[in-house]
């Protein structure tokens, strides 16, 4: 129940802030785009801009007016068909690959809806709302964060259909070194860095917001390994290309074998041409490789490929977690979540400058800041891009860990009836918002999906 | 070589007037939908409006411009390979499943290219084209006018797929007895007219525009023949249904049979419920069925099956336009093309009122007007709904007449090599544009399609 | 009811014979299979040898036995949901595709089925059978004729999966030239013969054996034409392959070329290899092209486009009826049914050599037996390998003629049905066993299939 | 090299009698099909027998005999490519679903071929064969164990298509109560047995012989957790199908709701009717429901619908080692290949009752015989049927364990290529051959496979 119905809530303002600001730059992200652009859905696994837009919005009648607003009418009845995602328990849905085909509402009626929605939200979170409907909201804000990069990549994805490769935005946050990173001489070479076997503690505990998958924390065993200090590079997967890499059965898992050669794949997603022509599409256009860069946009079948090219493997997400926070003095960032919800907001100089997305300064940069790469000994070359470049698959399929359980209700579907043929990502890219990475994080897809900007960070048996 | 190039041309104005009022007509039945709306491709088979606006214009562009004005460049280069539809001849081309993934050009860019093309093939006309380019004209105007049509029923087949079933417009043209009509009591009952057999005449002669698919005219052997004087009826197709029709092979080709099982097909398409309960959704929205008017939305499948259900056949192209021919004191009316580019412009009375499409009175009052039936004996009752209801079906494959010859170049590939596993219709539908309908139009679709408005008249052994 | 059920039956001794001989042919190309070989269906489209076996003999049990037996029951009622081929009327049937996968009853169990009805219906004709039973039995001595060539067919179509190019029988039969022609020197050189236009009467009349699909015979108008006076041969199409005939639009049919872009299609059915290195697989195993032999195994797409690529076309199939009925004395060869049912059986001479299938000597030899071709003028070329080489592909989609009406009951199932989107072929191939060709015979297929042995002879207007 | 070559070898004789044993136990499997049974490939994932028996003999002629024997030289040199399996490395194969069209070699020339190779590998042991090979050797006996099993679901797959519902062999060791069991009154009624947390040893170690994905022996964590003590009963799945558990998509991951509805599934593989009328078609013909029997041929996403049905979930594999090692002395059973191939041949004596599959004593008594069983307090009752019934579905996808590297050379494909998108089995199944089970095997198939002896096992947190 509400603790602070009557009384103005201290928990307000941030909330509320967090809650326009959250909702701002999905829209800010879709400004680029033409009300045709935000209806078009290019694959049943993207969505349209559109649908982005209004299903957020959904999100919150549905998870936090409903309950939370008194004497509660939903905006149109119809939209909780057109927009309701994958949740069953809420009723039917529109099929998924029918996304496309929803031209009414029109844009302007979702943005109206988005408008009345935010206006109604922000009218009960100034008159209280129960801590299980904040728990939702703040749910619904993560939820938001997360359609903002499906935004992203679902909009490249349609425009690379152009054949004219339209630009969706020629800003260096998306693609390309970075302006501020522009005195940085030259990116390190990639390094190993060793971690000792040993038990470890694996995923979240504590009371900042988390997805429920990341939960509980328990122990594992590691054997030592060593992962590389940095993501494997645009250059590097060329080299595998140009050496015959997906024409050689032996470097495949087989039914990535089979996927190479049933879709005819020879490149990464979005590369065009070859050799000293090589280009790849990106939401700043058609721009050369650049070698030096991070590959983005593989399938786990690739990654995996060209780990086994490279006489390494990839690792696993424990391996991964574990070594992330050894690396770092802090083992979370501030959560929207909780800081909002209870405590006070986090000061803008604690957000660690590699867990910023394409808000970021260039990597270099990034990694001599890090508090624990400082102090560490010469000998420990500092992990570089954990965060803010290229998710990166891990070895580990999704499963639950030991003890997790699914929230009751329709939230419960968030996260857990996925678990089955999907592999693990970890870290985030240059499309993830601000505040939404943590060392935590799960992010998952299916071993052939390549429109996420996806990429890989090599390992090895230590 | 242009017969007048620097003398005012007797023949632009009336072109120019046809020229601009059918592309003016084309935008006028785009004008309901929104640009997402116009962005939407629903199935590989239907495009999107925004598609139909540009290929339209492409065709004018590539075919009249580019031959006929002097210094031509292309207003967009890009957009030949984007709106070409199938002219192999004129190079690679988009593939048509994705033709709703081009969201760039937007819909504002589309319109400003159609005006430009437009101010430059007025300034052509004014200035006199070769003979060969005007017919390339005249024939992009029949071009357009076919794209109308399509229009209206790819917009039928996006918005059917909401589950709000917006209405498209709210105008008797598209649906429901015409308020004109309202006066005229009751639709008079089908019955047979006989035509005895002999040699008939065939297809197309003379100077009129045609396509080549029309041509030439050729005799052919009738066998004597009856044909119902009106279309089946939607009540008398709910019969079918109600009586098992769909569920009894004996009444279905065997290639149909297949389909309904393999597609679950069950009704006509966009009926929904059953019983009273029964409702269609139409360019207005959802409607109850209409007992007494003409069933739309069959497929070639569907409309055979109804005949052997109802003890009759479907008739063949040459008993149809045979019949045709003979119940009319005019064989076809005045065209738009040879009208224009050689002779006087038809004088508005002589456009029989049969053939005006949707812009026709309602159904009896055109058949008292017709002349044959007005002259008939008692005993011949009119053929109605010839034009302006629904496309018939006949049992006719589409192939080409004896001595038939596509046109060289691109332009040979408009009909020819499409003849092989479609049906041929003859008539014209609500949909059809004025002075679109003729005598011996051939329109031809697979024996599944359903999304044109597609009906039947019976036929039988005399 | 039967005519003569005590006493001994006219027409008893050659319908007993006539059976026994054509049910005997059936398992003399059955036997170079082994029962794996039996089993095994390599395409939906094809049925195993042990289906053709056990599936003409439903027939005779279904439609000769029940009807004419009495006290009739069944051999063994699970065969008849197995083995209905496509009788809708007859009850529900095991799917197509699933014939392979019917590994019991056995081979031999089919066998043991074959000698048990064979001894009934020999039982049934010597105590008399009522005329309607008899034209059933004659029915399926035709439609058992018509399953020894798709034996032949899915026999070599199987074999062709088989990497190792195995060997159904070395006989010069089914492929090569023949033995009795090595002495004939050479093939003459195609050329064109005329036929004016007119009138002409197509389809067949009389009381000899014919399927329902080719009556009634009805006048038809037909244009001057010239047919080529052979089949195209392989060496001829080997240029059209070689001048990249695959890969030009302009000589396809729409549907065609999407049919050999996806398929990948680049040669002929069963032709490995190029250039000098072309080889064909066939019932003999792998043979080197012959250049002056017929061309076999190619659909109506590449029969089409090769005739575009030689500037000529198709025959319609009416125009091959009568261009063959007018190369000949006799209008058709004695039939099988009414022969064996009424008359006296054929003396061997009356068999026209070009009318004997596999079993006819080589072509020169036939052409010179031809009596039309021995009084015709030198002016008018004889017609060759109208029959015994290749099934050809006509330009004419296979619809009812004028007047035609489907038999009463499951037998009307046999041809009426699948008169939608398959073209027509004349004359006969190697594989059509002796006595089964027609004048008036219409064979019919999709426009993609290639595994029967099918041809084209090219024709252009006069 | 041969440690051996000149005298008799000490460990021939045990290894050829395995050997021998091996292969005349797959004889003995496939002696009740027929050539056409043996033909016949019901679906891409089963293999024909006549397949089995050849790929097997391949085996040891790819990886014994090539190596091992002098002078060698290929029965066939065509065989290799058409019974090679999946191994890239040795070259091109046949596409698997292709195998049932490979009619040539006949079943009596694989048989013939068997009878060879078997002659020279004992030639070979008999000469000595240096180590690698007789590894090879080995793996190449639990390979065609592998296959043995699979024999029997694809047989049972194949005549499970037959509308007659034919009997393989009426012999209660495939199904039903077996006879030497007839006495036991009552099967045990379930209950959970408690296994505390802490670090348990997964994998094996030692010399025995293992597959090389059952390697290395590695620590883990284990959370408290309980086990069911017997596997769910068929009579247990009928009440969650007739509680509507097929129709609820909260019982279901999103991936196998998807499923469920797409296939139209509504029971166990094999189920017929429903109600008192259920029957299951097995190995001997169609039988009814045996309520208190194990429940088989369910897929991974119906184990785990089911679990979440009952309350509970699947066991990880480790959960399920752990608990199989801690509930016996013998931590594994004698395997065939070292003892054979180093040490004295394992007394009969010592092969535990519960891992000798069909040849095994009934349920309860084969509990009874456990030593820990017998040894164990009240309080722990046993935990029945880990062998023998059913594999058993757990919660893990198929990874390698950390450490986990493939052999060498081609065999290396044998088990890593397949670690994605798979889930592990433990235990066996009735199918299984004697001396084919171990506590450390990992079975592994794709989430949706029905088609293999498969059920489940409860689970719950401790």
């Amino acid at each position: 129940m509400p603790s602070d119905a009557a009384a103005p809530h201290p928990k307000f303002p941030p909330l509320v802030d967090r809650y326009l600001a959250v909702r701002a730059a999905t829209e800010a992200l879709a400004a680029p785009l033409s009300p045709e652009d935000q209806q078009a859905q290019s694959m049943p696994d993207a969505s349209p801009t559109k649908w982005h837009l209004a299903h957020t919005t959904w999100f919150f009648e549905e998870f936090v007016l409903q309950e939370g607003e008194p004497g509660f009418a939903p905006h149109d009845p119809h939209l909780r068909f057109l927009f309701n995602s994958y949740y069953e328990a809420v009723g039917p849905r529109l099929a998924r690959p029918s996304r496309g085909l929803i031209t009414r509402p029109t844009l302007a009626e979702v943005m109206a809806w988005r408008r009345a929605v935010d206006a109604r939200v922000v009218r009960c979170l100034a008159a209280g709302l129960p801590d299980g409907v904040l728990e939702r909201l703040v749910l619904g804000l993560h939820h938001e964060q997360q359609h903002q990069e499906l935004l992203l990549t679902d909009a490249l994805h349609l425009l690379a259909q152009n054949p004219q490769a339209p630009v969706y935005a020629d800003d260096d946050r998306f693609e390309g070194q970075r302006r501020a990173a522009a005195s940085v001489p030259t990116r390190p070479a990639a390094a190993w860095r060793r971690f000792e076997g040993g038990l470890a503690q694996i995923g979240a505990a504590g009371s900042d917001f988390t997805f429920d998958n990341e939960r509980p924390r328990h122990r594992v065993v590691l054997e030592t390994f060593e992962l590389a200090t940095r993501l494997v590079t645009q250059g590097e997967f060329a080299a595998f290309v140009d050496a015959g890499g997906y024409r050689e059965p032996r470097f495949w898992l087989a039914e990535g074998w089979d996927w190479v050669r049933r879709e005819g794949i020879t490149a990464p997603a979005y590369w065009r041409g070859d050799g000293s022509e090589r280009h790849r599409f990106t939401l700043r256009g058609l721009l050369p490789l650049e070698p030096e860069a991070p590959l983005v946009h593989v399938s786990f079948f690739e990654a995996d490929a060209f780990a086994r090219f490279a006489g390494a493997r990839l690792p696993t997400e424990q391996e991964w977690e574990h070594a992330a926070r050894s690396a770092q003095v802090r083992t979370s960032p501030p959560a929207i979540g909780r800081a909002g919800a209870g405590g006070k907001p986090p000061p803008p100089s604690a957000v660690p400058p590699e867990l910023t997305a394409f808000f970021a300064p260039p990597l270099p940069q990034r990694a001599a800041k890090k508090p624990d790469a400082a102090g560490a000994p010469a000998a420990a070359p500092p992990l570089l891009e954990l965060f803010g470049e290229a998710w990166q698959w891990t070895a580990s399929p999704y499963v639950g860990y030991p003890g997790y359980r699914p929230a009751a209700g329709a939230i419960g579907e968030y996260n857990g009836k996925f678990m089955v043929n999907q592999q693990v990502l970890r870290g985030s890219s240059r499309f993830t918002p601000e505040g939404h990475a943590r060392l935590t994080y799960r992010n998952f897809f299916p071993a052939t999906a390549r429109w996420q900007r996806t990429g890989l960070r090599l390992a090895r048996d230590g």
